[in-house]
Parts: C-alpha cells; sequence; structure tokens
C-alpha cells in the first residue's frame, strides 16, 4: 500500500461560519492507494475528536499503526488496490492541520484563546477546498465514526452532489445533552488546571508533563466510549495492586486503565485543541441552519448507510434512527440503509470490533 | 410530626473492617415521630453518598425540606404517626458523624487523610450501635436508596434477625467499573486540584470559594444520576446565553444546570468525605467475605424488596435483578419482591419521582 503524508499550506482564505476568516492555513493529510486517472476512486475518510490523518498504515518503527488500519489496506474493506484513500486532519486539532497553537499571521504566535470557534461544516469545507487542490470535484465515498459522522452527515447536506455514498457510523443527527454533559465535565476540568492558565501553557511543560485537566478530561470521555458491560468483562472488580490489609487500599484495573489513558493522552493532545474541537461536536445540530432536520434534509441526494453500536452510551442508536425516521418522512427512506451492530464494546465498537461493520461497509460501497 | 435532631458521642471504640478502631466518634442522625412502648415501630433510613440525616421535614429558615420529605411525614408513605423514623450521617461522612474533618483524639487536629478507610458494612456497624445505645435491637425495616441500598443489604446480611424487612432501591450487589470509572473521574479532580494540598486544604477557603476538584467531580457523578432521556427532556440543546455572533459561543442549559449544581456542591461538601465515601462504594461487594454472592446471602431471614430503575445509569436494572437471581439459586426467592420502575429518570428518580415508588414501598411496609 502506498501512502503519502503531506501537509499543504492554503494562502486563500478559509471563510468559517462564525464569519471569522483562517489565512493562511494548513492541512495535514494523508493518502492511501492511488488516484486513478478518472479520479473516479477518492474515498474520503473522517476522523473522530481524537484521531489524526493517520488512519492506516504503520510508520517504522511504530507499535501501532493508525487508528482503521483494520478497516483500510490493501485487499481489506476499503481496497487500497482499488480505492485512493484520504484522511486529512481536521482543522482546530493538533496535528498539522491549523489549530490554535498554530502561529496566527502576522504576529508570528500562536493563536491560543484567539482562535475561531470552528464547526464541523467549517472541517468539512477545509477537506472540499483540499480536494479541490487536487484537482478532485466529486468522490466515491465518504465514511466517518463518531465526530467523522457528523461531517460524512454534512458532506450529504451541504454537497449533495459531491458524493454517491456517505456511510454514517455511531453518530448523530445534532448532539444530545447527555454527550454536551461528557463534553462539560473534559472542558471543566481543562479550564480550571491552573496550568492551563488562561491558554497561555507552557507547551514544553504540557509535553513532557501532561495537563492534569485533560487526562481527567480524557477518562470523563473513556467512560462514554465504552459501555457497563465492556467495562464489565474487560476490568471485573479485579484489583491491580494492593498497598494494605486486605484490597481495602487498593487500585482497581478499570482505575489504571483510565490512568493509563488518560495521562498519557494528555502529553501528546493539545488542550485547547480538546476545547475547541469539543465545542465543534456539541455546537453540531444537522439542523441549525434550517426549520427543521426534514428540511436538512431536503439536499440530500445521495445513499446513507448509517450504522449504529447497541451498547453506544455516548451517540445513543436512537439518535441514528432519527436520521433514518427524517428521511422516511420526506420520501426519502429509499435512500437510506440502517443497522445496528451489536456489539458490546459501546461507542469504540467501531474502532475495536471493525469485523462487525466491515460487511455493511463492503454492501456500501458496491 | 415530631422532628429531633441530636449527635452523640460515643467513647467506646468502633472496630473496623480494616482491622483499624474509631475511638471516640460521634453520630449525628434525626428522628420524625415518636418511639412506642414496645420499640417496635422503628424504620432505619439509610443515606447515598452526599445526603445526610436531614430525610424529611423543612428546617425554619430554609428553603427546601429534607432529601426523603415526598416519602416521610404524617400520613404519608413512611407514616410518622405511625412509625419512628430514624437516620443516622454515615461515618466518614461530614454532616456531623465522625468524618477525615474530624478532630482525631488526642492530638486535637483532623484526621484528614489518616482517617481510616470506611467500608459499608463500618457503616452500619456504626448504625447499629447508635440504635444500641437507644435500646433499640431490632427493627420494622431498613430503608435505602443507591449507597444507602447497599446499607440495607448489608444490614440483611449481617444482622439478619435485626429486621424483617430491607427495602433495596436503585442499588447494587458489589459496585461495578463503570460506577467505579465516574468515582474514578471525581476522585482524580479532587486529588489533583492544587488547593487540594495532599488532603491539608485550608477549609476556611474550600467553604467561601468551594473546590474546583470537587465541583468537576460532582458534574461527573450527576451524570451518572441522570439519564440521557431526562436531560434530552430537561435540557435539550437549549443555550442560555450568547456572547457572540449566532449561538457558537453560548453555553448550553445542560452546562449551566452542571455548573450551578457542581461549584455550589464544592462549597458544602467535604473533599475528603468525598474521597472516602466514593471509596467505600467503590469496594462494596456483598460477597467480599464469603465465597459467592449466593454463600453470603444464605445468611438472609428477612424479606428483601428490590425496587431498580428502567434508565438507572448507574446501578443498571440487571445489578438488582441478580440480587434476586442469587437467592432464588438458594432457594430463598420466596423472600424477594422486585419490581422495576418505569421511569425516564435515571439514578435519581427514587429522589425526584418518589411517587412510583410509594405503592411498592407502602406493600412492603404492611
Amino acid at each position: 500500500m502506498k501512502i503519502t503524508t503531506v501537509t499543504k499550506h492554503f494562502k486563500t482564505p478559509l471563510y468559517l461560519e462564525s464569519g471569522r476568516i483562517l489565512e493562511p492555513y494548513d492541512i495535514a493529510y494523508e493518502t492511501y492507494g492511488e488516484l486513478n486517472k478518472d479520479k473516479s476512486n477518492v474515498i474520503v475518510i473522517c476522523h473522530a475528536l481524537t484521531g489524526s490523518y493517520h488512519a492506516a498504515g504503520l510508520y517504522e518503527g511504530d507499535r501501532k499503526p493508525g487508528w482503521w488500519n483494520d478497516l483500510i489496506g490493501d485487499g481489506k474493506c476499503i481496497d487500497t488496490t482499488k480505492y485512493f484513500v484520504i484522511c486529512a486532519n481536521v482543522i482546530g486539532s493538533c496535528f498539522g492541520s491549523t489549530g490554535p497553537m498554530s502561529l496566527k499571521y502576522p504576529l508570528n504566535e500562536p493563536y491560543r484563546l484567539r482562535f475561531p470557534v470552528i464547526t464541523i461544516s467549517d472541517m468539512v469545507k477545509a477537506q472540499i477546498s483540499l480536494l479541490d487542490s487536487l484537482g478532485i470535484y466529486e468522490v466515491y465515498a465518504v465514511i466517518g465514526g463518531s465526530m467523522g459522522g457528523m461531517q460524512a452527515l454534512c458532506y450529504a447536506i451541504e454537497y449533495p452532489h459531491f458524493t454517491k455514498r456517505n456511510i454514517i457510523i455511531a453518530s448523530t443527527y445534532a448532539t444530545q445533552p447527555w454527550a454536551i454533559a461528557f463534553n462539560k465535565v473534559a472542558r471543566e476540568a481543562i479550564i480550571k488546571d491552573p496550568k492551563f492558565d488562561s491558554g497561555m501553557y507552557d507547551v514544553k511543560d504540557i509535553k513532557e508533563n501532561g495537563l492534569n485537566g485533560l487526562a481527567i478530561g480524557r477518562m470523563s470521555g473513556h467512560i462514554s466510549y465504552l459501555s457497563e458491560n465492556s467495562m464489565q468483562k474487560k476490568f471485573g472488580r479485579n484489583y491491580v495492586e494492593t498497598e494494605g490489609l486486605y484490597e481495602l487500599f487498593g487500585r482497581f484495573q478499570v482505575e489504571r486503565y483510565l490512568d493509563y489513558n488518560g495521562y498519557n493522552f494528555s502529553k501528546y493532545f493539545d488542550p485547547l485543541s480538546y476545547l475547541y474541537i469539543t465545542k465543534a461536536i456539541n455546537i453540531f445540530d444537522a439542523s441549525r441552519n434550517y426549520d427543521s432536520l426534514e428540511d436538512s434534509f431536503s439536499n440530500i441526494k445521495s445513499h446513507l448507510t448509517l450504522l449504529s453500536v447497541k451498547s453506544d452510551q455516548l451517540f445513543f442508536k436512537e439518535e441514528m434512527e432519527q436520521i433514518q425516521k427524517s428521511m422516511k418522512k420526506i420520501n426519502k427512506g429509499n435512500l437510506v440503509d440502517y443497522h445496528c451492530i451489536d456489539s458490546d464494546y459501546g461507542h469504540d465498537a467501531f474502532l475495536v470490533e471493525v469485523e462487525k461493520f466491515v460487511p455493511y461497509i463492503s454492501e456500501a460501497l458496491k
């Protein structure tokens, strides 16, 4: 599989939904496979909150491959001998695309809290400008899970002729208060960490030592990514160490998991990016600029494949079903395939039990 | 309704499960109604994590009555013209019973982190010693929700002749990793708040300004006390204020709710008590000193009424059903009544939709 990693610099302005302008801006992206002559084999992959452009392949020296490596590759479900797959880091993130810690032109110092509010539509708009710069004006499919699914839905509504297939996984039509509440815990933990210092944190220190608030926020996120059953199976009530008589002072396995993942995460993800991206997720509402969800969906011309997860505790399957319902209401039920994946893994299922999604994604790509 | 509030001082030692001893110790409690001559009309109420002895009645000048005022009172479900109701603050808490900020004898300074680990069994043992001191050697019923339900179950196992009726609401037989994870976020937020200062925090400052870590922890707790549907109904995607163009910078109603409840809470609840009580909840396992849950339940002689909540996202109804299953397995199914309350309010239903529990509690008290 041919992998190319690029950071592309744009000198043209990106007009944001807020009315503000990003200019200049960068988009970091990765491609897998090769673009065919008539540019008809493009699949766009949209990543989730903390994901990056590195969706597949193993870098030299790395222990873990890209986040959807089980799905994307030569001979795999998203077959890179056949498709040209592209995954761009969303603007606002911290893996190469312009985000809050990028240098603000012409000041030559980071935006930090001066960075504009970004929406899901803005993320998609940036991707469209990237594809445009590559001479790609329509694609074979757009696929995304979680926040990636919001982008895939946004493509269908705002760029109805751009793609024929939108595969939306473990996502929602509008972020509900339950998910906003989990984000709230994280956002509050970050903002109230004295080391966050109103966004003026010491980057070197954060990279070395992490930010407690971000670690705690990540723990809150992890709860919502799992499910009661997956936690039960994975950790039970097992202790990992005991310090005193009996087990009274011990640490539970689930606590070690959250510690490890939380503090590790806080060393490589940028706290301001976390704030900006969770904000984008919170304000996502596919009907926001329309009278209703149905009104918004009336634009849709492409085929939607909706894959929910039965045990998803972040974006409940009922939210995905609402998309189908609203499409049916405007007599576009024929454009929708909906499947609920029977997995105990909760929201994370689309990353950890990829094999259960493969048949439906394969079918959708036919 | 006659209300009496007392703090009782005990000079006798309380032998704790950890092997450590509390001596002396205080128990703050409240009673409603009057004890009859043969002391046969006693009902014990056990409170939850952040509850107190103030279960019913309205104090002069207060706007809100006790936390179970809808249930307890003259002519109410737990009828105080008939029953003598007693509710004691658990040890480890911060409303008058001995806890981490109590003075350690003979040092005359707060225990803080020198306070011993407390278990649910220890809380019950302290209540038994209180009842003993009042000459009460058996009671008509023990009732509790959430952590109160753990105590009610503990009474049934460890003091099988002490009561004929144990009413266990929205609780569990053993705390599962899902609940431990929510507590973890809270515990970590408290411990990592610089103002917590390894437990040496400035009490006056905390009471005036609160502790951010405890506020964030409380927010995490609140998510688990509600449900996706109750949040949806209560808050939807409503904004409470907008600071910029469009709604992009606004705050969601659910965020305001969490802010209000979190920061308010952090001014009146003690951070160390929160750590000690969540630890007691985490380590609660009715089978811990036995070979199995069934083995532990073989002690039970009283009647159990189990009331779960369909939408409970903290202690799932399956956990309550497990209690019934295990009782059936040892042919004690006849001692159990189980009902699942159809409420959208999640875990908090037992506090906010009391009327749905009334018929079953009334029936159990017959």
